[in-house]
């Protein structure tokens, strides 16, 4: 039995860390644990207290200034003043609900359609990813008629019930629910010489199957294609695409979560599912959508969504509203504007090249595997046995975050290092990043 | 059988009304139509296209100047300076996540566990209502080791699969959970004569009776204390103390959701539970914290909240980010220094009995009735029958509509008018307000 690292057990401040720390963050670790819930968990042994950030870079409250290669939220830069402006402009006009007529719901909505496939035609917004999950999920029940579910080995989709219970990440606390099915994950490293696209159909049909052994009925599959807490997957552009023809074949629907890969994070495509020449039934997307303003969506096949919506009310207060929707539309015009998705693939693989270095030179470095800026770094014992090394990654978080680098750690084992910086990151930030990493290495090695 | 009203098939425009419509609001219509999922549905047949808010008024594209009698969203008035400012100046300095260390968190949710009993002592954000009560659901299923969950008859708490399965007001394509138990509403206008206290606990341990005949372990109750879907219900203060008496001596939990009483609106209490002098396990807000910008939270006592969170990580990426806490303190600074508990009380009250008037003038206005700026006007055919009467609901809404005041309806006959404004709400609106209803009552009748 694999024993799966959790967010509880990785990168996180622990109370008996606090008598490392200066009285003033001693002072709010101790505020926090007596004000907020128990599930609060702080990143490393020494929690950064931030009061600053611009661009790619934040600031704590002693005026250190950090290089943040770890925040897709802040997707298109710190308090880009684009969104800014743009916020601030809508706040002193109007913030109301969608049950009144507002214009920029639709000229947001048509903009962002026309970046999908043209069978993806109807748009909804929720304010979190979780929320947009939840929706999905609904959908595809009503859709399919079924209550099966397929999410990759160590997905994360969302802290409602329902995507919690699809949500393996969550660790053995959470139980998964009974119509979740689990799809080992397209670990390309390991699966090293096999063609992972065959590999991975396979490995679907057979999941579809042990479902339908078991009395429940296929409603769909639900994946991030860059596969982020399976530890950073991207793979080949392409090898998704058997797999989700089983899944149609099937009569399953594919929902493309696209909270991590959208919104032209992995250069190739301005949505990760784009990577791999499929069209999705639904898509969501989260995080990056508002830089850092709640916001989310669902955008689908109209004869998909119908099965639902047809049925059953669905409205979300803030969802979609006038200043959820300026942020949004915000956020689009720079990546348009600023041509961020051509500078994501183009400064991407400029710094997986430098980390391919690092792996030359270092037999712990297993593996450096990416698209665009989202790079999974990978810890091993050695090249040779591919044993994941937690306690490395781990320590290796802590030296970097020493040199003012953020990141932290994702993976089943807790070992691949998330580099996934927001899109302001330049050519001329990848020294410190990778000299960071090259220091802290020789220093722990 | 009882026919339910749904949030479908009363206040909205559907595309038969759109031959009404003049052709800049017919384009709108249309392209919703064309761009966004089939729930989303527009107020009135002829939908208000709203481009600015000030306080407690609203205007149109055409520049039309509207009281609005509904929206607790914008709770402290549309466009409230010091939220702009609070939420600007935040976003040009920083806007990451809790796990990073930020002051805002904790200012804020001292200042606002202050507000309530010394036993709820922990707090935890998401971004909107559903988000906080599917939480506060998980959290009584992992406290009490049960699966019911009690709501009344009509409740409505969220969007969420969980919180939908525990929401009847959203009607019968929506199917309640079978944990779910329906609790009769406290109808204190057709129950007038009873002990609405002691019939509600009655009627309180039923259900869990019937619960526990059914093999399910009761987990606990959640309410809305003024009982907005069902039909505006504040009823008088101190009435639900016995049935939560009931409730904790049957090991469940009490969840109050102040999504719709919180935040100073019933005039009487800052929250709504301490109208009724409880004390409850957990408190989930959401649509008035933060004046539209998207921020939820929940508070609860310790050692329920520990259940949850001693094996289950959460972890809301947006809930309570410093842009989110920063309007959200804007938001209970306004309410202190510009008195709106006072004022809801005080404006509140001088409405009522205005509306009490119109109730004496004509035999259709069964009853009024209200806490604070949250007050039902139940429509009925005549006094005696106390016949619910949606038809002349509906009616009088398009009616007000015209003469520019915006509101809806609520209960399970769509007949009450919800007037719930914006706190902002003030005396010299009331002849607006009452002159319209009696105007169109007139041309009606």
């Amino acid at each position: 039995m694999v024993v799966r690292s959790t967010i509880m057990d990785t990168n996180s401040f622990r109370p008996e860390h606090a008598s490392e720390l200066d009285e003033a963050t001693r002072q709010l670790t101790a505020k926090r644990e007596r004000l907020l819930g128990e599930s609060y968990r702080l990143f490393y042994r020494r929690p950064v207290h931030l009061v600053k950030g611009l661009g790619q870079y934040l600031w704590d409250a002693n005026g250190d200034k950090y290089l943040d290669v770890y925040n897709n939220v802040a997707s298109i830069g710190h308090c880009h003043p684009a969104v800014i402006a743009a916020v601030n402009e809508q706040m002193q006009s109007l913030n109301t609900h969608t049950r009144y007529l507002h214009e920029r719901i639709l000229s947001y909505s048509e903009e962002l359609l026309e970046t999908m496939p043209s069978e993806i035609n109807k748009a909804m917004y929720m304010c979190t990813g979780s929320e947009a999950n939840d929706l999905a999920m609904r959908i595809a029940h009503a859709y399919s008629g079924g209550t099966g579910i397929i999410v990759s080995q160590e997905a994360y989709h969302g802290t409602s019930a329902l995507t919690s219970g699809a949500s393996p990440a969550l660790g053995s606390g959470q139980p998964l629910s009974p119509n979740t099915g689990l799809l080992a994950s397209p670990d390309h490293y390991r699966l090293a010489g096999q063609d992972v696209g065959v590999w991975l159909a396979d490995r679907m049909q057979e999941k579809i199957d042990e479902m339908t052994t078991n009395g429940i009925q296929f409603a769909g599959f639900m994946a991030d294609s860059i596969f982020s807490s399976d530890g950073v997957l991207p793979g080949n552009a392409g090898f998704l695409k058997p797999a989700i023809d089983v899944v149609h074949k099937n009569g399953g629907i594919f929902i493309a979560d696209e909270v991590q890969p959208g919104f032209a994070r992995t250069g190739e495509a301005f949505w990760g599912f784009a990577r791999h020449g499929v069209i999705p039934d639904v898509v969501t997307s989260g995080k990056p959508m508002g830089n850092g303003i709640p916001v989310s969506g669902l955008f689908a096949k109209q004869e998909v969504l119908a099965a639902f919506s047809d049925q059953i009310p669905y409205f979300n207060t803030f969802g979609g509203n006038p200043v959820a929707m300026a942020a949004a539309q915000a956020v689009l015009n720079v990546i348009k504007e600023e041509g961020l998705q051509a500078h994501s693939a183009q400064v991407g693989q400029q710094l997986l090249n430098e980390l391919k270095g690092l792996q030359e030179k270092y037999d712990c470095v297993g593996d450096v595997r990416g698209a665009g800026l989202f790079i999974g770094f990978e810890l091993v014992s050695d090249k040779e046995s591919k044993t994941p090394n937690k306690a490395l990654a781990l320590d290796l978080i802590e030296k970097l975050r020493e040199r003012k680098v953020l990141t932290s750690v994702a993976g089943p084992h807790g070992n691949v290092l998330k580099l996934r910086p927001p899109l302001a990151f330049q050519a001329h930030d990848i020294d410190w990043l990778v000299g960071a990493l090259d220091d802290a290495l020789h220093m722990i090695l």
